[in-house]
């Protein structure tokens, strides 16, 4: 798909191409339609990320939390956006054994409890050993350093989504 | 429900009961959730105002594209959410003759190239006939006075949304 393309769209096939690009967050796409024509596939990230960057605390964190834990409920329950679910798959957190998943499923929740909000990690940047080390690791920042790290994460899984519907140009991570 | 009991709601519980409260906008009742604990109604309600009035125009744009077309392709194709498929539906949107869904269709199609966003409106407090009406009225207002009248319908929506989910209180619209 080239940009031509994606600045003809109107606003209800831009969500349906876009929606996802922030997890459950069709909004955030909704919202950057507003932004076009795009130039390319870095200034339409650019607007996505702004967008995120102008929103209150609240809306951050909410953003966060719109986000499923990894091999949590959505992924038993077979409720994950298909992207999360490609994703999580990818790094092997469908298969994991009992033990590997009561321990994140423990470490989940200490993070939730902590934080007020889901551990984010973008996974196909990582693998089933690094995760639950990654996360441990999380647990015991400053919250509002954590915030930062959580939000950055959302940014690398948009870019990688955003590079995977628009084909091309090579990763940048 | 009571207070208490919403209270007391981890925000993966909070964003399943209310995370459509705002017609896929998840990530608004996400952020919501921030601000417990709330002493009432009114007082999770005006959470949930505040976040839209303090959006980026875009933003509050962002939240008009994530609503359906009354009787349009989401009610062809079944996939409404189910709080706008009971509203539609007890409307009377359901049951249109072709006529009356063609002539719907070409007045949403005008007002979403005229203003960008899609036509908002508390069908609840309306019925098959005035729908027309009154979108062909609204057709006519400067963008900017229509952006304000799209919000408050979405504020409408929310309202008795919030009514449907929290029981007791009676309906103040």
């Amino acid at each position: 798909m080239d940009m031509q393309k994606v600045n003809s769209m109107d606003f209800g096939e831009f969500v349906d191409v876009f929606g996802n690009v922030i997890e459950r967050c069709p909004l955030i796409a909704a919202a950057v339609w507003s932004q076009r024509p795009f130039s390319d596939l870095e200034d339409l990230e650019r607007h996505f990320f702004e967008f995120i960057d102008t929103l209150p605390r609240s809306g951050q964190e909410g953003i966060l939390r719109c986000h499923p834990d990894l091999a949590g409920r959505d992924l038993q329950r077979g409720t994950l956006t298909a992207e999360s679910q490609r994703e999580q798959s990818g790094a092997g957190l469908t298969t994991l054994s009992g033990d590997e998943r009561r321990r994140l499923s423990e470490l989940n929740a200490r993070y939730r409890a902590r934080f007020g909000f889901s551990f984010v990690l973008a996974v196909r940047l990582s693998d089933r050993a690094a995760v639950p080390e990654e996360l441990a690791r999380r647990l015991h920042q400053q919250p509002e350093h954590e915030l930062r790290t959580a939000l950055g994460e959302v940014k690398k899984i948009g870019h990688l989504r955003l590079l995977d519907l628009l084909g091309s140009e090579p990763a940048r991570l």
